[in-house]
């Protein structure tokens, strides 16, 4: 049977970028040797990771100002070293506080520095984004999370501000354009629309690196890692492999326009039957701040969760339960899903309705 | 033609892993999901961490005593977390300098606590382990490095101390049977004899996590990893999968004494041509230091270095090129390497010999 990955992450991948994997693990360009057992120092290697940093330069439209990091750890590792390599003692950032990961965020900041917390959507289990967010001129900078893979909402807009943006953007970068210039540091672990678990992207503004107060470990500073082009150690190679057949994939079906297209039909397929159907309803309440990766939606009557989830399985959906903090279902669907899972989904609904309602 | 790979990291691995894991790429046990489109959460994935636990504890001799966790950040991070997490301001740890990798840890080391560096071989540029430590009771741990890639030497005993023992094993672990019983921490990067690059293995006497007087990001606490079974956040998934099927693999030839066997025997082949050919010696002084894992040699005359290669790489030997610390040569003979495989590269510095002596 055909599956239908709506999977939050780890993530559907496109398949054709598996079938290219699978046989770099067994002969990498017809070398008789798997890419996993040559040197990262390889020419082999080299090409890898140079063709991965110029694709995201490309998709993105960084200008020389930023550097593109490999690193490892996830974006939990960022929570950290965002400010451990930005925020010195005595120093003031901002966060926007809109989920889990924004919280541990600001748990890890607090370590480092002061943390003002200017907005939160705490109060309403995060169902929506704070909007009208006075970022005051004296912080560092301004720490939000770009797309709230738990809770469904995303940013759809920027706030204003006179200081640099650093975000989050682990389960939304790649799917959309965005206005690089506005941020200082972008992280992101890979396992949304950019590749396997096991590597994270890091964008930061070469002008903020190495500006850190206090010692720190090499391999914890982002200086170190800038001067030695993301190979102070062995880096996760495969990891990298696969996130740059992912972003020449993204490359060839037309870049980040193409995918921000693509995402925009399915959410509006999908948004348009839960606002129509008598079943279900959306866990976010201000239908602006949606997210266009992660649709998450509760059914009307909490008895028919078990059947919906049980037809949707037999319809060859997987990945559909909600994450316990907001329960009911989520709709993950990243640049890789077809628009036809969606329709499928969208069918098995309606039919739930008609046999339910 | 067959290749030989004596690439010293990442390195070979046994080519039923490979295979095994390509199809795990494309369809993970006729799911019609490549397993690196699943949840870290799903059943399937946390099958594969629990038998890789599993497998690290049966073929260590673990006790209840010990963690297994399956960390990133390479042994490069462990250099830094385990004096974050075992030595609070104002105590000492014990240091051997055997490599670059040990200068490494004790720099890092340095940043939480006072060093103390018991001996070094720095001064004959690591051409041996220094011998006759002595290791005062005073010390919160002992920290060594037991194979050192890029020198060629090996410890082949363990220092009498009272404190526990800290190791750096990521060239040699799996490769031999341990007393773990000595050690308190031990960790490895996996990509020699355990897997690919993109995780760490850390194995923890329970008993020394949460210590740690300072306070520590999440990531970086290891008793925050121990009470979230290596999953605080989404683990390395492809890489301890594809380590899980390399420790099976350990297993089923036999487990670590049949591995032992095998790189002993590859050693001897190797170091027995060594010692009788008169173009090359080896870089190691003492031979009783020498490394099964990686062996190290120079020509007798610079000269012969090209050819020499040249040869090896027209009988498809992959890797021999020496660390630019030593130069020369560096035949890594890791668990999965074949004994025909030495017997090939004995058989073209025969050769060589032969038309150039």
């Amino acid at each position: 049977m055909k599956k239908h990955n709506f999977n939050a992450g780890p993530s559907i991948l496109p398949s054709e970028v598996f079938a290219q994997a699978a046989e770099a693990m067994v002969n990498y360009q017809d070398s008789g040797l798997s890419l996993l057992e040559i040197s990262h120092r390889s020419k082999e290697f080299e090409a890898v990771i140079a063709e991965a940093e110029a694709l995201v330069r490309e998709l993105l439209g960084l200008t020389d100002d930023f550097a593109v990091l490999f690193l490892s750890g996830g974006a939990s590792s960022q929570f950290f070293m965002a400010p451990m390599n930005l925020l010195n003692e005595g120093e003031t950032a901002g966060y926007l506080d809109t989920g889990s990961w924004s919280s541990k965020a600001i748990k890890e900041a607090k370590l480092f520095g002061k943390v003002e917390v200017l907005a939160s959507s705490k109060a309403e289990n995060y169902a929506y984004i704070p909007s009208q967010v006075e970022v005051p001129g004296h912080l560092k900078y301004l720490h939000l999370t770009s797309n709230n893979t738990i809770f469904g909402t995303q940013y759809h807009w920027w706030p204003a501000a006179s200081v640099p943006l650093v975000a989050d953007m682990s389960s939304d970068i790649f799917s959309r354009p965005v206005d690089v210039s506005r941020f200082g540091l972008i992280y992101a672990g890979a396992q949304k629309n950019m590749g396997p678990a096991g590597v994270t992207l890091v964008i930061l503004r070469k002008d903020l690196a190495g500006k850190a107060q206090r010692p720190l470990p090499a391999m914890l500073d982002y200086q170190v890692h800038i001067e030695n082009g993301s190979m102070y150690n062995t880096p996760p190679v495969y990891a990298i492999y696969l996130s740059m057949l992912t972003l020449r994939w993204i490359k060839e079906q037309g870049g980040l326009k193409a995918m921000d297209k693509r995402n925009r039909e399915k959410a509006r397929l999908f948004y348009h039957e839960l606002d129509h159907n008598p079943l279900f309803k959306g866990n976010v309440i201000a239908p602006e701040d949606r997210s266009l990766m992660n649709a998450t939606f509760l059914p009307l009557r909490p008895e028919l969760e078990k059947p919906f989830l049980d037809q949707c399985k037999a319809a060859g959906i997987e990945g559909l339960k909600g994450h316990r903090s907001v329960g009911g279902f989520r709709a993950s669907m990243y640049n890789a899903m077809p628009v036809e899972s969606v329709q499928v989904l969208v069918e098995v609904m309606k039919d739930f309705a008609r046999a339910n309602g």
